[in-house]
């Protein structure tokens, strides 16, 4: 099943770029124009305000996504180029294909799309789809195939984020449904797909090293700081906004301590394990924002915090090796465990804070950020768009099974795809190695061993 | 006196961590609220501005403490895991601790505390003193002793902050005695009750690597690029906060060059030590917090910076030894270089400015950051309060003795409290080691000498 | 011609800059003074909105410089402190340097300078321009050769800026010509004149290992994240603003898929070069600077990505070994690839920006930031200051030969005072290696081999 590496697939994926490239410049030049400067004063100031209270955020967005989790991902110790490298290259190729798309689905008016940070933005939340879901099958999967996973999941998160956020009203601040939840499944589905009923061995460079582990908890470290931004960039300015980032806070300096204790309480001698800590302190960030800026008391966000943190490490510890066992379901980074479990804590959480909170001022994704000095009490005058909070409760409980529903078949269909010959998927043997996609230098130039460690070279020198 | 590692320690520590959880949860869903949502559209306005402006300084700061402080740390080449994650957790546990007794103390209204950023903020700044207090003794004390330290230190830290800031009316805004002075004569406090009289001999774990070095170097780089979100974030808006950041910039730029040049003078051959880079660049940052938003020319703070990089090289170089020798004292990071003498050097040049100005528009730690629209000039119309500059000095310099002396005496009972045996201090030969905290994947799955890890040359070293 | 190490001028360091820090109090002391703070209500929110505008772009650019140019830089893999050092150290005195000259030169009102955040920003502008050529000879210098080089360009590119941007009237908002060429070509002459017709063969220590080109990719993807932030810190505020972070993003976009596509087609097999990767993914962020501002569509944005970063790429592949041939050229860092070419690209792009755009409300250089609510539409009432689009394209032009026909000159005769020998450039032998320059403990204290390197150990596993 799996194709030796040779020369022609290395060549699909430059003709595969350029391709895109080349389709991408004639879209923008038929279609996309910058909005007109606004002639006057006051709307000067609007557009100055919109910039310096998006640009911050989305600033942080974006060292989580190409720093933070490309460093999370570098756990492999022989993969850490490709982890880095194809993320960064995913994250670029899917933010120019969700602005397409999204383009041409919401945003065209007389046939022309008026491109601004707030549409950039919402690209960058579809790509962060395809970073996630990529974590199932890390380090077995080319370059070719993850874009063309790409290229297949971001018409199905926009189809199903309209579903969900604007068909249904689910209230989704924050991304857990639309995108943990969907991106998770669509993952284990394309992974299910791609390897079905084989269970890969464990791959002797599947193992991390101190080193490696060492970035990755780096990378953990930076998401964590700059969840907030992710949380709360979408939110209503002022009070929904300071709510969010508030709640978002709470959550996660909650489950970072949860995880430390869960983590100490199931391994042995009560050493701490660092894929738990890699992934746990990091739950309760994606199971708050469902909720981050609903009107729900702050020991909400923490108790939150805590049971994603503990739904994660237990999930690590029980029902990832469950799944593999009976279902032969292969999940490199597990995702189900970071995005999937407390995605869906976080969507039953949302279900409760609705038929409790009587009165919520909470804003849904809106199209487009309200001016900072809007009022933005005016805008969310109605509560849910005047439904009662039973039929908003049974619309999160929609929102959870589309996004799961959807994510799962769309992530069958695009593994079953994957497994096309001619996108190269690596030979087992050559699975979670760099050496497959990058010229190493000290490969190719030193035939010498004691390939990248000075003190090994010279040590060796020496005793020889 | 050192407890071998036993099961029963081990189980401390997700115990404590437990129990505090609870008890926070309770804590918050009696007694905190969200501020009610602003119902004026001006109100909003202003949440919004709040949320702008404070929010990243916030955030730069979380970088500073989470990522920049944890590398470095990190210096110790078997001990990254642990610099990183019990920073990390020490980070969060005290500052939800620092919230529940900053809460209890100053912010109880009609039994309803109402939280928001700026609270969370000032529980940070009381987290930061447990940071810089854990340096004197890091690699050497177990995570229950550092939970337990954390639990003393915020209590004494926030009555000695009330006393220096609200009593004796100290200008301090970024927290040099508060916060720097105080946590170093803690840490040395705890220290040297911890290892009373037996000067520990160098361990063979405690040398760095070049590869721990360089994480080391890396995150003083990134703690110098945020310091001055650090010192700006409590000032006055507008010109106060303008003049602290550029104050904090030039302070640093010149502890940066100096120590280079001090370093290059100390060391043989004028070669650079990076123990002395490490910290010495970020000394002109501990001095310039006391005197950033004074109204003093540009000039005193290169002077600040280069005076107080100076002193914190000749510490490493002379101090540090001497101390050693003559008190047994063991100052594992150096913090009483890079906290204390800086701070003292610093309060020196508060008191000076305080002479010397005679007018003054600084602000000191404010209870509630004004309103970035807010009239500043009108908060600060009295001079010190009323008072003459030569009370003022005295005030200074009071506020200086008031943070060694609390801090020592408490220091010295908290660090005779850890020597409690079930709080399993790490015997000798397993200080600055990793493996005592941590699955180390390597160790405990591949019994092959193995790729990746020190641990496989040691083990080849035996078999050899 | 080299100077063995010898205790001599090992001496100079200091001494240097302890002269230059001396001066530098002492010029502060005399001349330098912040604004007078601002007395009415309204003044104070201006000045408060203008640090929430700048603060923030600051910092990202002390990050891009600090931290991720340096880990860039640090791809060599036994000159990671050097690097690192010296690039900080360089910044910090480059910025010193350029704060006293262009004090001098331009902010001398009543024999005061009036110090502020815009005036710290332009001096790190300048000091920009030394970080960037220093990666010419980066590994073959000494620390005394880099300041002696810094003290020269500094003086240089303020000229050289004053007369394309003022007395020209160029429009380059970026710093594409004024910084990338001017220093792109400064650095080649010195290069060239440094080592004039002596081809260095090729060192054992100047090929990048996995683990330090890790460092140099983690540095680039920091330095893409925060380019947006260079590109437009000096902007009109609103609109322009908006359209140069937009321009940036969707340039640095294409850059970083063009890349990937071109490094493919040009290595043996597909394989992607670490190299390609590192200084690519850049090259749009370098041309899009000119014509970021400007009212051009988005299209034009991504094929200038595109196509800058394929001339980088093909760069590297062709011309570098040609010129090192030919010329006898030596480019450490590729410094041509990255800033020379796409400069180029940049500036020729902005020549028929001009000549194509009949309408424009781009705002050039401005020497002061006008506040956030000021009317930015009526600073740029005329266009170009009035002129004509061919001789805005001329002045465009002119810029280009200006930036190199000075930069080039003034690099060559740089280049020749640093043979001065007391300058102790390193030997030949000793280049590319920390240990010239930092007290590295591993050497100092443990004799014993490969402690804590991996490839130390697979290295003996297999000899043994």
């Amino acid at each position: 099943m799996a194709v030796p590496p040779s020369t022609h697939p290395h060549r699909l994926l430059p003709l595969f770029l350029g391709l895109f490239q080349g389709a991408l410049l004639l879209f923008f030049a038929l279609f996309v124009t910058y909005e007109e400067p606004s002639a006057q004063s006051e709307d000067t100031n609007l557009v100055a305000n919109q910039v310096y209270s998006t640009f911050p955020f989305f600033q942080d967005i974006q060292v989580m996504l190409v720093v933070g989790l490309g460093l999370l991902l570098a756990f492999l110790p022989h993969y850490g180029f490709s982890a880095l490298t194809h993320n960064f290259l995913l994250l670029n190729f899917s933010m120019q294909w969700a602005l397409v798309l999204q383009g041409l689905l919401h945003h065209f008016h007389n046939g022309q799309i008026h491109l601004d940070l707030h549409k950039l933005l919402l690209s960058e939340f579809a790509a962060v789809t395809v970073l996630i879901s990529v974590g199932a099958i890390l380090g077995r999967a080319s370059p070719c195939q993850l874009l063309v996973m790409a290229t297949c999941e971001i018409p199905v998160y926009l189809a199903s984020e309209w579903v969900i956020v604007t068909s249904l009203g689910v209230l989704d601040v924050g991304g857990t449904i639309t995108i943990h939840v969907f991106s998770c499944y669509f993952g284990l589905g394309v992974s299910k797909a791609l390897f079905w009923s084989t269970q890969p061995p464990l791959h002797p460079k599947e193992t991390p090293t101190p080193r490696s582990d060492l970035m990755s908890l780096v990378g953990m470290l930076i998401l964590w700081v700059f969840w907030p931004s992710f949380v709360a960039v979408l939110c209503q300015p002022s009070d929904a906004q300071h709510r969010a980032i508030l709640n978002t806070l709470l959550a996660m300096s909650a489950s970072a301590i949860t995880t430390v204790m869960a983590s100490s309480l199931l391994e042995k001698d009560g050493k701490l394990s660092l894929g738990h800590l890699q992934n746990g302190s990091l739950a309760g960030g994606v199971a708050i924002g469902v909720v981050a800026d609903m009107a729900m008391p702050p020991v909400a966000a923490i108790a939150l915090g805590s049971l994603s943190a503990m739904v994660c490490v237990l999930g690590f510890r029980f029902l990832t090796p469950l799944l593999g066992r009976k279902l032969t379901l292969h999940d490199q980074c597990g995702i189900h465990n970071l995005h999937g479990l407390p995605g869906i804590v976080g969507a039953a959480a949302s279900i409760v804070a609705v038929l409790v909170t009587s009165k919520d001022t909470s804003g849904s994704h809106s199209s487009q950020l309200s001016p900072v000095g809007g009022n933005a009490s005016e805008v969310v005058e109605g509560q849910w768009g005047g439904r009662g909070a039973g039929t908003q409760a049974l619309c999160q409980a929609g929102g959870l099974a589309v996004a799961v529903g959807a994510s799962l078949l769309a992530g069958l269909l695009t593994g079953a795809a994957l497994r096309l010959p001619c996108l190269a998927r690596p030979p087992e043997q050559l699975c979670f190695d760099d050496s497959l996609y990058f010229k190493i230098q000290d490969q190719a130039e030193s035939p010498e061993p004691g390939s990248g460690a000075e003190e090994g070279a010279l040590a060796l020198k020496e005793k020889v």
